[in-house]
């Protein structure tokens, strides 16, 4: 199961005009980008059903030096980061962390261009591979998007 | 110290009668699964004081295709998922990962039954061990649970 | 990008005087400790630009044995419970994971000192190399702390 999990600071929950941003949207692009992944023989990386995508603003945070630099360099010394981690099961091929990292990168530095512009905000995407000891699944979901 | 993290869509955290679940009760039953648990010796797996569990609905969330096949099939629409992941200290053998997990999941399965018979929800437990260079405890809880 | 991610019982959420703690100033400590930390050739062991901490109360929790060995050594029976986790990049020499744990768990130690005497509180920290297998950058936070 591809887990993308999002952490990012709260004041990217506020409105857009106030310096925040859309993360449900983002979520659904996110998804939208995995389900549309394909490997090296055209086939889907991640099974429909498995895709899930999760978004949480922290409830405090720090970031860097408190927001010296930024109010030296003439701004409001307020940063934001946001942390996507993309957990997926073992055994892909190093191309297809590759191409997958590059088209979630694309979706998330689209998303960002206009708060990268405006403030200080720092994003960091990481895929891990899972090194579970145990694993279960248990759904009602995945049967939806069986092939017949 | 064993920690378990619940991560899930928020619309399970509407009351059960609109589709959710009462996941205080889930914690509980996990946490008093982990304190049952032996290792092949008759032993506690896990210290009692370290047995911890953790919820967390996500604040924005997107899952699979979005809800279109789960329409097409004549549903809301509107997905589930949760991801609970154990994290445990290294070095107990394959044998308890295993029962440990086999027990985690009929809880697990347990408490979601009437959910996945009435919902398009994705349940997915994984055990990890920590892989931690650096570890650290400080307690005032510990003692409560020593041997005399 | 140096990572600290809190995860905790959401009764330290409450007013100090009702048993809870200031996660906010935990926070800033932490992130300080961190752009504070020297490897053995004397340089910083982390970019200032990419330290971050983010603290997150969870919304159900189980903990222990549910209160019955703090309610019979006569306490309330209400635990609580601290996980800190840091994920910095590979590579560091095992002593500066030493140096930077023993660093950050003195900050810790220093600020649950007062609530460790209070009351029945774990605290773990944790400090992980990631394996991440893609990783990508993106900001507008880093180039504040580019040195000329």
């Amino acid at each position: 199961m591809p887990h993308l999990t999002i952490l990012y600071t709260p004041n990217l929950e506020r409105p857009a005009d106030e310096g925040g941003t859309d993360m449900q949207s983002l979520c659904e692009a996110l998804a939208n980008t995995m389900v549309a992944q394909r490997d090296e023989a055209g086939h889907p990386v991640f099974p429909v059903g498995g895709v899930r995508v999760l978004a949480y603003p922290a409830a405090h945070a720090a970031v860097a030096d408190g927001g010296a630099a930024g109010r030296a360099a003439g701004g409001s010394g307020e940063y934001a980061f946001v942390y996507l981690n993309l957990r997926m099961a073992r055994g892909r091929s190093p191309a297809v962390h590759e191409s997958v990292g590059n088209a979630l990168d694309s979706c998330v530095k689209h998303h960002f261009a206009p708060l990268l512009a405006r403030r200080h905000i720092g994003v960091t995407l990481q895929i891990d591979e899972g090194t579970e000891v145990f694993n279960s699944r248990t759904s009602s979901l995945h049967p939806l998007f069986q092939r017949g």
